[in-house]
């Protein structure tokens, strides 16, 4: 007999029943304040053309590299699970196989935020009421690939039934940002935004940077074989994105270093690099140096900085070779951020204009690095825990780590980062219990007042994030 | 008066009533499930002989480095202790006054496991009912010398008594494993297995190094100046051993690195070595890449493949210059796993048929690097919270860091990794204990069912460990 | 209407009310034992001059860079705080429109511990009872103000009320210790001791460094541009302040690097050193011989050897430019402390007459490294969570992740290394709290038998200072 799935109202609530009791007083006054998605990678083409979702496989297992990254540890090949090669392997198509497998090792997840986020979205979004397994399977499939056949179940009244106010895309400076437009056009009132993300035009190892260049260039009618041409046309890219609504750049470098290097300096950096004969060194510098532009121009044009350093793209090389890029083979590793941030933060660190939201894959920074940083510098604020660490335990360490020296006021809310929609309101979710039972804690242990922490829940959920995003 | 001694039926789960309800059922549907013990160092000659315990010191604290090392940070004498001296130094030999200096420092462990451990020991092994101090060393010291004197505390008997299904223990390749062979063709059902650690003749900085290969050749009968006689050799010895009854190598080098040279250059590089010349780099290159032979060879024959890397062995100076190994100076030191082992499994990382178990001295890996990477690729597990580690605090943290990103089944239960013979019952106990707490914790905030909760406390009790080393 | 201000007599204890009884017992027996401060930086002068404090804002918020810090990344200008400035540019100096703008952006200490710190102060020595916010400012202001003006506020009248047994300041060797000697010679029971801080006169590379070891050479008649003049200065200059009172000495370098160079080479590296022309390494070079040197004077003078390694000052650049030093932009850095101390270990780590303090700023050492080094060498023994981490949630994670590998008995107890005078109650109030919270915590789990936690609660209140420090 199939296994009863539901959703406790007091999910994620501390175990203590006074401070339970606080963490549900606090979450239900911010549960249904609308969803505020300052930085993510959800598909605009969506919502331009609010065509209705495939089928459930590839909806919500063949695009979710959370998902198939555990299966594959596993042993499941990924040419089962139907994720499209780049060298021509055939792989499964059909998407019921797919989802018989996906359902069969559904287990996997005990214990991981994706069971949380696919649980939920199951319930909430699909009214699923038993659990997933490999005898639920085919149940399961019907059900949503009706549901996604209905209009109830298009892009744009999920965004408005998921209560969203706004949500930004993530896009590099070489997109046209057509759908963002066909979307203010088509008079439909969903705020959908981008964020300007350069690392293809400004890391001289991304693959094709030549090329991009070269691109951005045509693209601006610049000359972006000099260094002024190069920046100029940065700059454009900026003041258009800008005017298709962007508030926020967003940078993902390998580590956090930036450098300060002087205009001659920097200019013959950018035609050694031009030259295509540097060394990682360079790259890393030049890198870095970008970074310290990127801040010049914020400071001009006001977007808010977002720096994701850290992450080892693509370690798996034969997966890279077969599947190509973000196949759940991103490793964290180690990353320093009080010597790398320096050159920066000297020339701009005390600007009132300048506004740099810090992430970080490596936890270990949290409290030894950005607070004190975060706590100090007024330009930087610290982004919400990421990627590997967006998990109720990770979300507790976070505010364990960083509240005491950064307090409250120098975080900004919750951002999913997510191309999975429909978890949305689900990590969104999330985060809100933890943030309220974190807050209840605190005032279980008297260090704060409950008034107060009606104020911070509030703050947490929704207008930090409209604050340091300027939405 | 004499303190009264109980092992608290509750101790170690969780202080709320309800949660605590929930790890009590958990914990009753696994403490008599048989220990597995895949991984330690106890003495095979024990079982093979089965001749008594010699005293309670010489049985309890010389040969415990846990023990020991807490006592000389405080200021006692390793002479006192009675611990043997490889210069010729004098040391007290009477095992009584060993006892009365470690009762009434006893006190040292509060808060400590080895302090659990030792007091389920005095319960449940001896039957002792009041705490150990200065007061009661005396009567402490003579109940359990009579007990040792006893068939009941023979190696064998407290092995059936402990409901020990197998263990291992830990040989080099140069060892004949005769006990083995000796509790094999003895009838006895005990099963004790040995593993294949080969660092003392892959490690060209280990003591000893080209007499131990040259050793190697003559019970192989293999040319070991040469590297393919060399690698022939470790491949005879590997067989052995798992004729034997191993199931896993285990390879305890300073860090995670690994190397993946070609056969030309990883040939000069061994002939290098073998003629004395080599740098520490050198000898960093050639560990790795003999870990990367290893990898190799366990694709062929099956054995799987754990990795204790990050130790600083013998710290202390004076210390090793008089008593050698293994006294207590062992110090964790930062570790790197996402560059180090990428040559490794760059070749082998998605091999159907390499099974490599990751252990850690440094915990800032859990969440950043080793969850990441066993939550990818097929060939990784990770190994249980190790050495300072084994605690219930740091059971607790390597749960909440590792399970979100990796879940349980990237996990192999727990291992004792000891020397200690009668503690073994206790380290499980500790385990299995905090393993239900941990899931009463997901299961009372709702982030797991409580029937998915008993499977998975089987798993992490059993059933995990018996995969994972295909026992 | 102004809010309630009150101190819940139950803060900080766990939430599970059988665990909070517990706590609560062990904190009655503790919360009245004398204050014993063996490390901070309150200012000698207060005690011998004893004149009243200034204003409110003169005693509270411009001293205190954990306070303006947290206004200063909040975007409020440091001159409006009225933090006086070096190169002449002019600062607020209306001490009630200082307090205003604190009032205003209190709430931004939500969470910190600055908050239960003040609100301490605000209770319990000024006997506010309604919360500070813009609106409360003025009186609050007016209230502080007229205290501070009647001789109950007088510093050895609040002293005295604070229950403190001792208090040790932190003074260079090129301080004359006169207030100390006024002190002394007042007749004035409270006992103000120093501790001897060299840093000036033994890192290359801090400011005036050559001034300051010719001047050194002044104060002892010795010829300072020698070694050996140089080393019996310092000697010197060690029993001054021994016989002053003081049982320590502190060393405040950037990294915990020593080194253990031959005479002949120490000597040659200080004469490179004095003449100016030293590399980076070589500094770092000089730095660790000079902390070998001082554990060797240590061992001939008994003063304890206290070595808080880890920050990277004055990291804002524009900040140091106009206020100088310790303006809230001292920012931990990542440190090493197992291959760093091995030279002076190597040499005298087994010395039963060397005792070592250890901090660090960098928590992921606490179960790394510091715990199995402390855990292990009789020379060592672990500070308290420090700086940042002098918190409730750090003190939490220092004590989960040191005593399970180093027991209690090898940690210090707490000190509160502050120069903000009027929140030193309320430091050791949290530390006690926290400590009896942690220790309730073992009780409840039966990890710990109560009677062993009101002993433990002591020691960690009380006894471990008073021995640890030689008090």
């Amino acid at each position: 007999m199939a296994k009863a799935l539901r959703l406790n109202p007091d999910r994620l609530f501390p175990a203590n029943e006074q401070t339970r009791a606080i963490a549900r007083r606090l979450y239900q006054s911010v549960a249904k304040l609308p969803i505020l998605s300052p930085h993510g990678h959800t598909d605009p083409s969506w919502f331009a053309e609010n065509l209705a979702f495939g089928n459930p496989a590839e909806l919500l297992i063949t695009p979710d590299h959370y998902v198939f990254r555990m299966l594959y540890s596993q042993g499941v090949a990924l040419e089962d699970l139907g994720i499209p090669t780049q060298d021509g392997t055939p792989v499964e198509t059909d998407p019921r196989k797919i989802w018989q497998i996906f359902a069969e090792h559904y287990y996997l997840f005990r214990g991981t935020p994706s069971r949380m986020w696919l649980d939920h979205v199951f319930v909430e979004v699909f009214g699923l009421d038993v659990a997933l397994d490999g005898e639920t399977a085919e149940l399961y499939y019907s059900h949503i690939d009706a549901a996604l056949k209905s209009d109830a179940f298009r892009p744009r009244a999920l965004f408005e039934r998921f209560n969203i106010e706004l949500i930004a895309t993530t896009e590099s400076p070489l997109n046209d940002l057509r759908h963002h437009k066909a979307i203010v056009e088509s008079g439909w009132k969903g705020r959908v935004i981008t964020a300007f993300r350069p690392d293809n035009v400004l890391d001289p190892e991304f693959e094709g940077f030549h090329s991009n260049v070269a691109y951005l260039g045509e693209l601006t009618d610049e000359n972006t074989r000099t260094y002024a041409g190069y920046l100029s046309a940065l700059r454009k890219r900026r003041a258009f994105f800008k005017d298709m609504g962007a508030t926020s750049t967003d940078h993902g470098h390998p580590t956090a270093s930036t450098s300060n290097l002087s205009d001659a300096d920097a200019e013959a950096l950018f035609n050694k690099i031009m030259a295509g004969a540097f060394s990682a060194a360079e790259a890393e510098t030049f890198r870095g140096q970008m970074l310290t532009e990127m801040a010049a121009m914020s400071i001009e044009d006001g977007l808010v900085m977002q720096i994701h350093p850290g992450a080892f793209r693509n370690h798996n090389q034969q997966l890279f070779a077969r599947w190509g890029r973000d196949k759940g083979a991103d490793i964290p590793s180690q990353t320093e951020y009080v010597r790398a941030l320096k050159p920066l933060l000297d020339k701009f660190g005390n600007h009132p204009d300048l506004n740099i939201i810090l992430f970080t894959l490596d936890e270990t920074n949290y409290s030894r690095e950005l607070a004190p940083l975060a706590g100090h510098y007024p330009s930087l604020k610290l982004g919400p825990s990421w990627w590997f660490h967006d998990s109720p335990e990770g979300m507790r360490r976070f505010r364990q780590q960083v509240t005491e020296t950064a307090g409250f006021y120098n975080t900004v809310g919750f951002n999913d980062d997510t191309r999975a929609f429909l978890s949305i309101p689900a990590r969104h979710d999330v985060a809100r219990r933890m943030d309220c039972s974190f807050l209840a804690e605190l005032v279980s242990d008297h260090r704060l007042e409950e008034e107060e922490a009606f104020e911070l829940a509030a703050d947490l959920a929704y207008n930090f994030a409209k604050k340091a995003y300027k939405l």
